[in-house]
């Protein structure tokens, strides 16, 4: 008992007495991995919510569970703000064939991209050609083209590294493949699903048919990857077979929902805005676990790892749980319409949108100078293995926050598995490892406390550490 | 066709041609995410041949696999170097209940450790004492644990960053365990499985009676994570309830087995080795896809990336599979020993044994120098996040050659999702990620590239790199 009281006292002087930067992260991690909420929070939304698209009844009950839970840390201030979101549904059944002869069909596995229009009710049967990129559409022409379905097999380059990278290489294939293959003719398009595996799993993700009359929308789906190969090889053999396919879905009128916000109001600069954030809706086949219900849970477990950790900002620190990143960002545009309206002052913001994976660093939209700023802190998270602090994207539902007063950055996590579950039906709460959950929302917490502390503000590049 | 021919002639100048350090690591990695052959060998090992325990039909399957496997890479010498492994059997069916009155029993996850006796042929049952390490075992002393069975329940510490740390602070209670509690009297112990999750399976390991005399010998076994938690909350409300346990296993005479060894003899110092390699044991529970597949695999296509990658080291470079790292590191100790007997020259020696998750860098036995030299080296590395340069251990296979003249090293991948599966049932292919295992496949010839290429021997801290 004696020993019990001891070790009270000492975690209470060890919360409230001066600290090192270094003991405070420390603290934090200690904090994340040994009662980190993260996890718990991740089961819920994925486990007994599921995945969450805009308008769907699962995206609102997100709402309301992430507002419960925010409410129950005790944070300052806990908020619902309203934003129009678009309904697009995937229906019941779709599904696909080649077809090599009359009655000689084999099953592949597609989904509709995310604001399809439907095939017709008895599904949609034509020839397919086959093209690596909607560009050499052109080249090939009408005449090809016409009446076929088109088949864009662009494989993610496996050489980058970085594989978001090799995602951005070939994502306009999916966004404006339809709209492209339209204007010769096509009947329908199929695109090679974006993953970095080979497997059965189709992956969806938003398009778009731009300006194009609503009469001329053809509909679209992703193949997994296993049956873009299987597709290829087969018309390699025969041009003529056909290609199959059938899906229900449709864009509904938008309706209302809302982003979730909570925030710590600060202790001396109450005015200076610090956010932290990732998108609480989801595409439908999977749970979302990594996209995003990772980034929500970290963000969330931000504010309260502050607390844990005994530490009370200068700035507010506020987290923002978006609405509809994945098919219209009106989450992301609709607060910072409503910071610009209220002239709120947002100094720097932080996304967590890249899975729930190890933690390797961050990427900024910032000056060299805050970067230099920034990359003193390295010895700090050394212990953690975070090493990545470079110049790069913040996150889609941040950018609209973008100005020459804020700091736009990115957790960047390990990046080799994203792509094998990104929008598909394995994007589930298996696939997300506990450890490597709370390092993320322990390294977010970090940078948080050390913009806190430090501030935004540069007078010159020679910052000084507490130690 | 003209394009086609215009690529090759590209590629061959491209490897014959001098290149920078630079140049020839992006040729390595592109190799190995684009064409490499480890995640194909590991499909074999892990599927076709499967769990490899010394002694083991599946380790002499394994043995001649690879040897043929090398055979085909048209290496300059592969050869098997015999070696005497020990052969420790489970037996058939293992199982274990706590009962808590007569006939109320609840079934719980075990496995017999490796090199544990059986429990008699019906099974033992006896009350618990449950103790946090065997260190405790002192201070309660023969009277409260003559009779019982031994519950050592110690959680590996999740604050740990490094988890091989974590893992180090508790093996000691699986190895030791039982030896410890059979001086007080104890008829069997129990050990909290050394996994980083809470889930069913339960993880073996090698334990040890020491010079225990094999009457006094008792038997041991792992209890899955949940199932110790169940426990150990069972006993809090009732001291009382009894622990059953059936354990089959046995050690059986010793039995011949092989190091797998191929080399690329050195085109300038054929006489200095620069050795990589993993362990092609396994323990009997899962496939051993990450313990150590993932080694023996990426080390097989080191050789194979060099040539590939156009390379021919001035260095003789040596790919050993390493037999019985598991329990006895018979393989490890013999290839030393020969070596010696051969007056072998080994310069540099990595072994991969920690996964085959995303690597992070490498951990050396080396001078200060040395790391220096090889810590200039980290701008070729950074394109590829591999930042980790740091004294530390190289491995358990090739520690027995340690000596002066030799710098040892392992790579260091991602350690957050290793002790999830390691010594369990759920180490299998399904567990290992294509990309991370050939990044780690490529991480490695990159640095057998830069040995070879700038050797060990140093005269100054300056180092000058190609460009």
């Amino acid at each position: 008992m004696k020993q019990l009281i001891l070790t009270l006292a000492i975690c209470i002087s060890f919360q409230i007495s001066a600290q090192s930067d270094a003991e405070i992260l420390r603290t934090i991690y200690t904090n994340s991995l040994t009662n980190g909420m993260s996890y718990q929070w991740l089961d819920h939304l994925s486990n007994q919510i599921g995945g969450r698209l805009s308008g769907s009844l699962n995206a609102e009950k997100a709402v309301q569970y992430t507002k419960s839970e925010f409410e129950k840390l005790g944070v300052d201030k806990v908020w619902l703000q309203p934003v129009m979101v678009p309904r697009w549904v995937r229906g019941a059944l779709e599904f696909a064939y080649i077809e090599t002869a009359p009655g000689m069909t084999t099953n592949v596995n597609i989904c509709a991209l995310g604001g399809s229009v439907a095939t017709p009710i008895g599904g949609l049967k034509a020839k397919v050609i086959e093209v690596g990129t909607y560009k050499d559409l052109e080249a090939l022409g009408e005449d090809k083209i016409k009446g076929k379905i088109v088949f864009i097999n662009r494989p993610m380059q496996p050489e980058l590294i970085n594989t978001f990278e090799a995602y951005g290489g070939c994502s306009s294939e999916r966004y404006s493949g339809a709209r492209e293959a339209a204007k010769y003719g096509a009947v329908g398009t199929i695109v090679r699903s974006l993953s970095s595996r080979m497997d059965d799993y189709p992956h969806t993700g938003s398009m778009s048919y731009g300006d194009l009359p609503v009469s001329q929308r053809i509909p679209s789906a992703a193949i997994s990857t296993n049956d873009a190969e299987l597709l290829s090889n087969m018309l390699a053999l025969n041009k003529d077979i056909n290609f199959y396919f059938k899906q229900n879905c449709k864009q509904l009128e938008d309706v209302q929902s809302y982003n979730v916000i909570a925030e710590i109001t600060g202790s001396e600069f109450p005015n200076e805005i610090i956010l932290v954030g990732g998108h609480l809706d989801s595409w439908d086949l999977g749970d979302g676990s990594h996209d995003d219900g990772a980034g929500v849970v970290q963000s969330m477990d931000v504010l309260r790892l502050l607390k844990e950790s005994g530490i009370r900002p200068k700035r507010t620190i506020r987290a923002v749980l978006f609405m509809n990143e994945e098919n219209g960002l009106r989450g992301g545009r609709k607060y910072a319409e409503v910071a610009k309206s209220k002239n709120e002052n947002h100094v720097f913001a932080l996304e967590s949108d890249s899975g729930g994976f190890t933690p390797r660093g961050f990427s900024f939209q910032c000056s060299d100078a805050m970067l230099n700023k920034i990359q003193s802190w390295r010895p700090l998270f050394k212990p953690y293995l975070i090493h990545y602090f470079e110049k790069g994207y913040g996150g889609a539902d941040i950018s609209p926050l973008k100005s020459d007063n804020i700091v736009l950055a990115g957790l960047r996590p390990d990046s080799q598995r994203y792509f094998d579950h990104h929008h598909a039906a394995n994007d589930t709460f298996e696939a997300v490892n506990k450890r490597e959950l709370e390092l993320g929302a322990a390294s977010m917490t970090s940078l948080v406390y050390l913009i806190d502390t430090y501030g935004t503000q540069l007078i010159s590049d020679e910052v000084e550490l507490k130690d």
